[in-house]
């Protein structure tokens, strides 16, 4: 089985390599086709006139801004920030009180990718999640309103990286961890890795009536780092696989020491199976959570040999392959998922590690695919002609290439060092083939300066013609590890929230404002309105609070413009307090009116042409 | 002196008007001229090839965002957001140390009125201030590193809105307050608003060796509300300009009873003489600072009335003359300092007001210009020519006159309610008239919908043909209050930070790592580097950090590689922290090891192709 593994670079040879941008040698690619599908200019084709609107949605993750980037396709506008695991002023996510609970002990987080809830493994335009490896949660968006909904955090787990995307239906999300840790982060001696430290996987399921992500079952898997993955989908329904590296078991210096065997694993699971087990009693409860063990609950879970420290495994449109990228072998590798269920069902295994079979390489690989001078194979996209592109992290290129035989059809250098790609709806069932975007780590000359660090950059890649053409390279937010595209006329946000008359904390008209107070808690019932604050329009001064010294105020706040657009905002000075009402919305905040004094509220959202003039006062009287 | 205001509309109508888009009729202006500067389509026009490079930086104020947006420009392209009153995950800015220092006790602001250092009334490329409206503070960014070396707390004020930018040779920046409050902001009744309550300017200081703010002294100004503001060039240097609102000093519902009288004014003050003043003891000391207070100390400040409520005042590049916008009157006034000064001369005065002379309107104003049916009036920009380009917030357009003569030239629409708007150096002394960018407050169905708030939107103008022409609508982070337009060729950011071996956090080889325990203090001297953390070269495993619980950790990490574009992230798992370190930065993070446990350690910026390898572990022992 050995022999058959791609060679790979020596830990030295790695170290240079991951310290050096290389360039790809196209010497072996023919002229660029004079042949080409549209006669528009690159400028033309990215060019959206006022009056017309792009044709894609990309949503981006943010990395550690924390956040997801919307754009529009072709444009690369960036039309909005929608604030998930950090706080973002712009809106006031984390000080509205929702928000701020939205957000638990955290005042930040880093989002990994992200991913479209699917129907029959199409996007359905109706959610979105996304992964915190920072601090181990999970988020989830609504597509409506561009808000999160809820965000879960994850018992037993370090660093959900490699989020599954989502599975066909939206059964499940299934977070793997990237780094392995002793269950509820207990401290335990790095000596005792290997027999303490574990990997987990949690099938993360989601409420769609409640609006709630909750874990469903965990795997306990060995302590090595769990890193990309996909889900099956038509034939392989019901199954996924996520890449491992570090299966060394090093506890230090992983940029040598998880770099020495010549083959990690792809994990392969049979999550049908393992939902079964969970409901028949194979598993144990762990910190409240249902946990698989493989070593004792057996079933369900397989490994298949790979060249080491693979990074992306992706899924073909059609289900009946999945692509492991070397990251530090030169090459992809296609796998099939016939082979791997027929050696599963006879027993094809070369062994076994914490109680999951090792299936036998030959058996189930199908190919693999090794382009001339091409380096650092990372992920791959496909498009409508089953063609697979996949990122050359060292090379800096795109790879375009049939999984059927293994042929590189066309290569394109990007500006630098591709890690995601993301083609139109390009991991679904139905890749639409008309847009690929490379997400690149480095953009150092590509843009002005703005100092030592540069921004990351996307390149428009235009799939149309016969040969892949960058035609835009467009700066982007920290830091794109994935993102997805979708067809912009799947999404119908709605224009303005609708009044809801059971909201106990809304009020729609000036007589309904209040200021209410019960023991030392101060409750307003307000308006924002183009242009003005109502607390209480019976009061002498109908845009002033005034309370005592020490109590507890809390604001609730009703935007009564129902109009598209209209936002108001809400801060007081010196206060560090900041909200957003959206055209409709009501949103509370709270604080402790701890120091007496005198302190203007303002709307901080230009509303109207007397927007300067939509302001009121909070009055602190001193306690003695 | 009354029958000369431009007749103002009334309360009613006002609130008609400020809740309504209207649009231009253009039925009086010619048809587009055929005889374009350019043959370059629009869209070729603002595409910026790979390889190529924007002509012009642009820095967008990010309003309630609390940083400040930087753009390229023609592409429009968004290049970084750099981080100024609010806390920005993506750079650690906010959780480092002395980025948590710089904010003070805030975790926001909101972002008005950038404004570049000046040398002789250019931009000189070397820093960048702004003001924050929500608590009271003023920043300087530096523009070789793009990051904030100083944030000022200015006492006695609230909501130093107007920023004045800065005079002609940077002495000076003025920040009047937007809101009235008593000193200190002490509690004190509305009821006691003329008597107790003021509007407060203070001038502060930038000392660039030292890189630090500082108030020199301020004025105490009756309790009205300061706008915007602009400072005199050359004729009229050592002199600014204020606009004001509210003179009525109304306490409640600004909307309408800030809007009752037929005039506000324009605070003319000559800043050389109030520092004369203040150098001869013509001041008392409030709270810590140097106050003039008019009624007392007299000279130095005059009133210029003008039509209501008026928003911007713009000095043109020459320095002859002021403009204000009206806001709620349809109309411009154009202001002569000469006539000002002679005014002055000669005590042509009405009267006084809390000190301040009175100056006659017809003895200044110079012509009130009132293009037809354009609405709402509110900032002006310069061409290279003595254009003048204002945006009419009502009736969405941007009309371009001439100051010597009042004569519309050009009109075009924009989409929607233009606040600011900006040329390139289009406030300098020597605009360029190239660019022209309007910041639209209503994006409205300019892009693809993102739920019931939509972006604000900037549409770039092209000013080189006979006709302006909209060439670029883009949508752009809130919120741009202002912004300004420099020449790439005078910036030259540093591509990495120096070595500098007199810091004593620093650390630039593997050999002076350390772990150093001080009491229960551990302090940790570690280098980043591709692809791994060394906290102690010397330790069994160099990547972690072993500490008791309760132990105060704080970590010194270096980046030592000195390369342009290769930053590192620094986070730990469940731990809430976050830094960056850029090419060459040393940076410190500081926090309480207060749960025991295993956490990993990881780098957050993807950085080489063994990044997802740059891991260490913080394994903090039970105190028990």
């Amino acid at each position: 089985m050995k022999k058959k593994l791609i060679p790979a670079l020596s830990g030295l040879l790695v170290g240079i390599v991951a310290s050096t941008v290389f360039f790809a040698d196209y010497t072996n690619v023919g002229p660029k086709s004079v042949a080409d599908t549209s006669t528009k200019s690159n400028a033309e084709k990215v060019y959206v006139p006022f009056g017309e609107q792009d044709e894609y949605y990309l949503f981006a993750s943010g990395g550690h801004s924390g956040q997801m980037f919307i754009y529009g396709v072709p444009s690369m506008r960036h039309i909005r920030t929608v604030p998930v695991f950090s706080q973002d002023s712009a809106t006031g996510y984390g000080w509205s009180d929702h928000t701020k609970e939205l957000m638990g002990d955290y005042t930040w987080g880093d989002l990994h990718h992200p991913a479209f809830s699917e129907t029959k493994g199409e996007y359905d335009g109706k959610w979105m999640f996304a992964t915190d490896v920072a601090n181990s949660r999970a988020a989830v968006m609504d597509l409506e309103t561009f808000t999160v909904k809820d965000i879960l955090d994850v018992p037993n787990t370090s660093g959900p990286h490699c989020a599954m995307f989502v599975t066909e239906n939206t059964e499940y999300m299934f977070l793997p961890t990237r780094f392995a840790v002793p269950f509820g982060s207990e401290y335990a001696s790095l000596d005792e890795y290997s027999s303490k430290y574990y990997g987990v996987m949690s099938a993360v399921q989601f409420n769609e009536e409640k609006e709630e992500l909750g874990v469903s079952w965990q795997v306990a898997l060995p302590p090595w780092s769990y890193d990309l993955s996909d889900a099956g989908k038509g034939p392989s329904h019901g199954w996924a696989v996520v890449t491992t590296y570090n299966t060394e078991e090093a506890t230090t210096n992983l940029e040598i020491n998880a770099s020495q065997a010549d083959r990690d694993y792809i994990v392969l699971f049979n999550w049908k199976e393992l939902e079964k087990m969970v409901a028949d009693g194979q598993y144990e409860e762990v910190n409240g959570q249902k946990v698989i063990f493989p070593e004792k609950h057996k079933g369900g879970l397989y490994l298949v040999p790979v060249a080491k420290s693979p990074h992306g495994v992706d899924v073909t449109p059609d289900g009946k392959y999945f692509i492991a990228s070397g990251k530090l072998a030169p090459a992809m590798t296609v796998f099939s998922f016939e082979k791997a269920f027929a050696a599963i069902e006879a027993g094809d295994f070369s062994g076994e590690k914490y109680g999951m079979p090792v299936i036998n390489y030959e058996s189930v690989m199908e190919r693999e695919v090794n382009p001339e001078n091409a380096l650092g194979p990372l992920h791959t996209q496909f498009d409508d002609k089953g063609m697979a592109y996949t990122t050359m992290f060292i090379s800096s290129e795109i790879v375009k290439w049939d999984p059927t035989t293994g042929e590189t059809v066309d290569r394109v250098p990007v500006q630098y060092s591709p890690g995601h790609s993301v083609a139109a709806e390009g991991d679904s069932v139905s890749p639409d083939g008309k847009w690929l975007i490379s997400l690149n780590k480095i953009a150092k000359d590509s843009y002005l300066s703005v100092g030592p660090s540069h921004p990351e950059s996307m390149q428009l890649i235009d799939l149309s013609g016969d040969k892949m053409e960058v035609i835009l390279s467009a700066p982007v937010n920290p830091e794109p590890h994935y993102a997805q595209i979708i067809k912009a006329d799947k999404l119908s946000p709605i224009e303005v929230y609708p009044k809801d008359e059971t909201n106990p904390d809304a009020v729609y008209s000036q007589d309904q404002t209040r200021i209410e107070r019960k023991g030392n808690e101060v409750h307003v019932y307000g308006i924002a309105m183009r242009s003005k604050f109502i607390f209480d329009a019976k009061a002498e001064r109908p845009d002033v609070i005034e309370v005592n010294e020490g109590d507890k105020v809390v604001i609730h706040l009703t935007n009564i413009d129902f109009d598209e657009d209209i936002t108001h905002g809400f801060a007081i000075n010196r206060h560090d307090l900041n909200m957003e009402v959206q055209p409709g919305q009501t949103e509370t905040i709270s604080f402790t009116a701890d120091k007496a004094g005198t302190f203007p509220i303002y709307c901080t959202n230009f509303c109207s042409a007397l927007h300067q003039e939509m302001t009121g006062y909070l009055l602190v009287k001193p306690s003695n």
